[in-house]
């Protein structure tokens, strides 16, 4: 058995009973990132790989946007959990053949990301590889005494909302792969994310009871809030905007874009579930609520989206 | 200009001015780890990558091997700033006809390695890759109150020492390199190394000035820490042991076996300065001192190896 035959999930689950359990765990594996005790402080911690060919492509993506994307994608992480990222750690596996320029561009596109959040890079390791660049990024951060928000706590009666777009970097995947440069926005937003970092900490602020960031699809990971919490979520897509040139694109394309406001990943938005009588502010806004049962529904239909299988 | 044709050294001079700083830096970037302040604690951090055929090759090493490995040189890291390696997260990148078998393996080997410390694996990340299997690990551990001993601090009449062993791993990776599997302690040794982790703590609770692990040769590592901190460091290699074993696979390669444990990496032995009245416990062994000047001396000659460098 092969691991693109048995799948993420069946993959996940042999793995899983294997991992040695860390004394300092407070949120171990399985949620957006791990909780870990540290000093009586909490320190986040969270990693994800990128392969060239597959998480992002030298044709398509500058060094710059790599790198922003890849610091993005894991200071959504951190934020997702109610965290603030203080410091990266960058693993890069480059061809003896890259480029210097290359490499010197994807850190300041780092630098770029890290900037609003005031993380930094604190360590790394630079390799050779014989095929492609792989990039590991791992994100640390702190909780400043707020309490971490896992998948695990919504509640029948909570309220689901979102902070971010989503939508627009499967908008703009579609555009590319069909060979167009433009619409610029939604091109762009597939090179890297806009993620709504203080919009996490201010959730777990506010009480959310559940909280992840939207990596595989909107669908997709409300459904993993749902089936971590044991509930049902309930939404209505007529919140979510559909853009002119989210719309015209699809016109060109022949899609219905609301498929990519619901399947659509990498915008990194973060979706939350919150006790029903708290007043949401700016950028959080309400897509549905939580009630007893199983699944995820939009607009009153059960949504059977499986998500992104990263080995299939 | 490619990273090829610019070395590990310059391009780490590119990469360093360009990475933003954390605010929660107390050691950053270009030691063994960083250490981060982190609630009134400070957590240690490191990332090492492993590339199938440049860092492990299938034919050579089995997948618990190389779990053992992955797991062991970044906990060594955590080791040689005198921290405990509690927790690491894993990025692993494979091809889709990776056997899950091999997984399983490569988990139990990080489990084997993770026990005697205590550390737990608290996050990861598994994505497809098209050639090749690609390892990022990354350890956290606890200073627990002691001071980190980065390699900058050994003072002239500092006492130079070691605790564990040197040249096995070179030894190993001769002989499997004409082919052969024995002697197997020397193989083993090559497959995954040996470290005294608790000699770290140790040595910084003994008010250690400076330290590293020995991964790209005795010589080369004791350079870096002459280096670091402005000093001449003089070793005699009489008290480095050749094996039996080691001299009579030497001989039947034909090599000078004290070459393997000058220049040999891999073996994460622990080196540290320590002031010269303190009495040293076990392992750690004398093997020469700190004085006036630069560069290293073994028995009174200079040594001019430059160490291993990733990308030449």
């Amino acid at each position: 058995m092969t691991v693109s035959e048995i799948g993420e999930p069946g993959l996940l689950e042999r793995v899983f009973p294997r991992l040695p359990e860390s004394r300092a765990t407070v949120v171990g594996p399985g949620d957006d990132a791990a909780v870990l005790a540290v000093g009586g402080g909490r320190v986040v911690a969270t990693t994800d790989v990128l392969v060239e060919g597959r998480h992002f492509r030298q044709d398509w993506s500058s060094p710059r946007d790599v790198g922003r994307k890849a610091a993005a994608q894991n200071l959504a992480d951190v934020a997702a959990m109610g965290g603030v990222g203080t410091a990266l750690l960058i693993g890069l596996a480059l061809p003896g053949d890259t480029e210097l320029a290359w490499v010197e561009a994807f850190y300041d596109g780092v630098r770029e990301e890290c900037g609003p959040v005031g993380a930094g890079v604190v360590g790394g390791d630079l390799v050779r590889s014989e095929h492609g660049i792989t990039i590991a990024v791992t994100a640390l951060g702190s909780m400043d005494g707020r309490e971490p928000v896992t998948r695990g706590g919504a509640k029948p009666g909570d309220v689901v909302a979102i902070a971010g777009r989503v939508g627009w970097s499967a908008a703009g995947l579609a555009v590319l792969s069909r060979g167009f440069r433009t619409p610029r926005a939604l091109v762009d937003a597939h090179r890297f994310p806009s993620v709504p970092y203080a919009a996490g900490p201010v959730a777990a602020e506010l009480g959310a009871t559940a909280m992840t960031d939207v990596s595989d699809g909107l669908v997709a990971d409300l459904r993993s809030i749902a089936v971590a919490s044991g509930v049902s979520i309930e939404i209505t897509s007529d919140v979510l905007e559909v853009t002119p040139q989210m719309r015209d694109a699809a016109a060109a394309l022949g899609v219905d874009p609301v498929r990519w406001l619901l399947d659509g990943g990498e915008d990194h938005a973060l979706i939350a579930t919150f006790p029903g009588k708290i007043e949401l502010p700016e950028p959080w806004l309400t897509l549905g609520r939580v009630v007893r049962g199983r699944g995820v529904y939009v607009n009153g239909q059960p949504s059977d989206d499986q998500g992104f299988d990263h080995f299939r």
